[in-house]
């Protein structure tokens, strides 16, 4: 397996576990040896593990919460860090989200997540730009 | 200057250089070694060096720029990437991003900016959360 898809491979993992609402599964995805941060799509940050893992567990606890797909992602590796863009197909809504791992052994790990919305077509060779604050 | 310092110092930069519409400080934040990528709030992803100078080009240029403010800016280093979380605050609304840089010899240049709505303060000691997708 390549490093870019070993790095693909963390970030379906990711997805993989918010679809199935499997709150270990996402424990599992973030670091433990590095400082990590998460942004939910119009929260602040959180930039404590176990904090980030509750409020994981609280959203796939949640019954109304909705299926998510992951589209179009795309991994760039700079040495032990990769970040990785791709959109998210929620129900009728699309976000666009920032996704970073740093390798830890043979492993990809989670240590940032941000998403937020988008008006841009999932393919994003075809991505529409404009309209917005900055 | 320490190393956390030297990072902060580049994201002020990038913010001071938003703030002054000075595209040519622009395009001197972002990496011409390593691939970069932009989220401009609402968009899709822009992956190519020059489109990104030049949509922060047209940006700048628009009249209607709004003002903006860098607050909070938080940075950890993870070898030769840092990752800022910062709060910017534009006119009378406020957005998260999350800025990634590279260490190219004695300074940080920008390899990716996403920014996108909170409805978070704008201390993160202080952020509210909830509301969201996820």
């Amino acid at each position: 397996m390549s490093e870019r898809d070993a790095v693909l491979f963390a970030n379906e993992a990711f997805y993989r576990a918010f679809a199935d609402r499997d709150a270990r599964a996402m424990d599992a995805m973030w670091s433990t040896n590095a400082p990590v941060t998460c942004i939910h799509p119009g929260w602040g940050p959180i930039q404590d593990r176990e904090e980030i893992v509750a409020s994981w567990a609280a959203i796939l606890a949640d019954e109304n919460a909705p299926d998510i797909q992951c589209r179009d992602a795309e991994a760039q590796i700079y040495g032990d860090v990769a970040v990785v863009i791709c959109f998210e197909t929620i129900d009728d809504g699309r976000l666009i989200a920032t996704n970073i791992f740093c390798r830890e052994g043979p492993v990809w790990k989670m240590i940032h997540h941000q998403a937020g919305p988008t008006s841009a077509a999932s393919d994003p060779h075809t991505a529409e730009t404009g309209g917005a604050l900055h």
